[in-house]
């Protein structure tokens, strides 16, 4: 399978810890070692690394664990592939224009039948039943709303609704970001943390690092993490329920 | 204005030594700081990394200009930004998918009256002339061609001819590419260089730098270097006139 990451803030805020932690499941705690991706947002921007190497063995891994980019809203990803083989156009997380805004996404899971879903203008590059799984949701999005919706939150409540049909398929966990807000969709596994004041240590599950976030945070600052697997081992993450949908926007929960 | 930069090869070739080279004109030996990217293809894969930072300072940047990233068709900008702000979004090179295909692009130069070109259903994400014409060359794309097209050569000449339209507009110089094929428009300023077999040393104009080809290549290696100014002092470019497009595929001019 995979495993997916995810932030949601109030405040541009990197991601070099939990990234450190996800990326040692890519081929060294864990065997997603089939690819890995992130993308981070800067308003309507958004910026994209992604390789078909092992994250635990990449140089750009690396250089992003260590090198702190600001964001709002990151979603990352490291590959043990089912459906499609390595290679760049297989790798998560996808993303595609619609109303003149950028869409993320990246999927745990694996699907069947997945080949007759509907995907009208949006057409999968590579071969994963994951890229398939988005296109068939922004081209539901396009059919419901041909014009840009006054409400994206009621455009993502729409979606949460669609992933039902996806849910049929098989195990579908999902992150999908429009740089604003975040919607996480559970079938499986999927877990949230969030972080506000009054901050505390927290110590990375995969590699001996500790982290002081009262240190490296201002009192404001709201912070979530969706992971599939919790990545720190001394706090209380939410584990979400099948079935179940998260929407959130600047690092809270809607 | 903007430089840009295109690589087209027969076989995964790095574009380090071209990179270094466009790097110092992003704020040091050129005044394009206001911010830079760069799009390497595998196959029908693309990942492009950039950042409104100059690229002399970025810290991907030099990532990149020293990390061996091997690709077929590689697509980069510096730029000096006139319309549309310093941001991420205003960043080139730009990407949409198209027939299942990743087209990439990027522009130099300076639109007016661009604000009513029709984009159809490519909606430009950021405020730049440069995204509002990429999104209508690749809706005049999908209008001639509403499914995919026998001969994507034949597209590229299509667009090749639409480019007329926005030569009327001002200054435009652009590099268009879909992993294969390898688009380069020139109204004022563009050269390219094909290197193969015999191959010997080039030196970079911009930093003190050389390379012996003979030692990085084999005999079959054929690689086109597009730039808006020569990056070498040593070796004779062809200068593009103006309204004149050029294709190439895999290295050769077609």
């Amino acid at each position: 399978m995979c495993e997916l990451l995810g932030m949601s803030a109030n405040v541009p805020t990197d991601i070099c810890f939990s990234f450190k932690g996800l990326r040692e499941r890519g081929g060294r705690t864990g065997p997603h070692k089939d690819g890995w991706g992130v993308a981070f947002y800067e308003n309507k921007g958004v910026c994209t690394f992604k390789d078909p190497q092992p994250s635990y063995e990449s140089e750009i891994a690396r250089l992003i664990s260590d090198y702190p980019i600001k964001s709002k809203a990151v979603v990352a990803h490291v590959r043990q592939a089912n459906r499609g083989r390595v290679s760049l156009e297989n790798t998560h997380p996808f993303s595609r224009e619609l109303w003149g805004r950028n869409w993320t996404y990246a999927h745990n899971g694996q699907l069947s039948g997945y080949a007759d879903l509907p995907t009208e203008r949006f057409t999968p590059v590579g071969t994963t039943d994951s890229e398939r799984a988005f296109c068939y949701l922004l081209s539901e999005l396009d059919k419901r709303y041909p014009n840009r919706p006054t409400s994206r939150k009621a455009a993502f409540r729409f979606v949460a609704k669609k992933t039902g049909v996806l849910r049929k398929l098989g195990v579908f966990n999902m992150l999908l970001s429009d740089g604003e807000y975040m919607l996480a969709y559970c079938t499986t596994k999927l877990h949230w943390i969030t972080r506000r004041a009054p901050f505390g240590m927290a110590r990375l599950s995969d590699i001996d690092v500790d982290i002081d976030f009262d240190k490296e945070t201002t009192p404001n600052d709201v912070v979530t993490i969706i992971a599939t697997e919790p990545l720190t081992c001394n706090e209380q993450w939410h584990k979400m329920q099948p079935g179940e949908s998260q929407l959130f926007k600047y690092g809270e929960a809607l």
